[in-house]
């Protein structure tokens, strides 16, 4: 533990991942809550449906946490979620569902995978944002919870009422 | 230092007060974004109007804020966003703005009054929400997140380019 910058503790890996894999929860809560041809097509205001959305989530949590650990980024022009590679997404409710369980266990292991220094360092994360890994995390947590929302006014939308935003379980 | 918690470091009092204000200052250019009178009005499918979501930003920020560092919270129904109390709540989106930068001067001087043993502790938030204090500063602005996300879906419907969700300057 030598060189390991140390102060009283705000937060912890697991904790973070706890609160993250909470939040995980509620998003797929809030993907089971649309009928699946909303889910596909719906959205207001000339917004992508959820189910660009929830790739994009998707997407940066599977590769970013890939990323953090390993260093190793795709670029965005890549992922599923990019308007040129929709013919990569799942096409059902729920086939998007076994995926979104595939990458809750992929965050679980490659978590436990993180240095404990690797929070401060500073790296690029696909290709082009530079931040300390901390503010990369929270950057994808943080854009989960952005369009999980838009989402969640999508059902209101649909006359649907949507999962209750503490309901991490 | 005695009895402090210490650890590798996820994160320091000072970087998630910076985390909080730059969501902050993206809030204010949502809030900025909309004509005032759907600022004070609009929504989709029966949801509050903005006014009211950015009123329960600000009293869960002000009086959250507080309570952490005085271990003294008001309840939720006594807060102007609460339905019973719309009267309170400021009248123009001038007003808002206002007290969004009153707020802000007040976050930072709270913040810094935090003993940095406080995160780690429980305590009960707004009279019922028993958590770690860092989980209950981390709702707080997760919450933010999700209703600004909200009033973006507003703005789109409205025919209004939202603030991009990186801009947090």
């Amino acid at each position: 533990m030598e060189n390991v910058q140390t102060a009283p503790v705000v937060t912890t890996p697991e904790a973070l991942l706890a609160h993250w894999q909470g939040h995980r929860r509620l998003t797929r809560k809030v993907i089971q809550a649309f009928p699946e041809k909303d889910f596909l097509s719906f959205s207001v205001g000339g917004m992508r449906p959820f189910a660009v959305l929830a790739m994009e989530i998707l997407d940066l949590t599977e590769h970013g946490i890939r990323g953090i650990v390993t260093g190793s980024y795709p670029e965005v022009h890549e992922l599923p979620h990019h308007a040129n590679n929709h013919d990569r997404m799942p096409k059902t409710q729920a086939a998007f569902l076994a995926k979104w369980d595939e990458v809750t266990e992929a965050l679980n292991e490659l978590w436990a995978q993180i240095p404990a220094t690797r929070f401060q360092e500073i790296n690029v994360a696909f290709g082009q944002y530079e931040n300390a890994n901390i503010d990369t995390i929270l950057y994808f947590i943080d854009n989960e919870i952005h369009h999980r929302a838009q989402g969640t006014v999508y059902l209101r939308a649909l006359g649907i009422e949507p999962p209750a935003f503490w309901d991490r379980y």
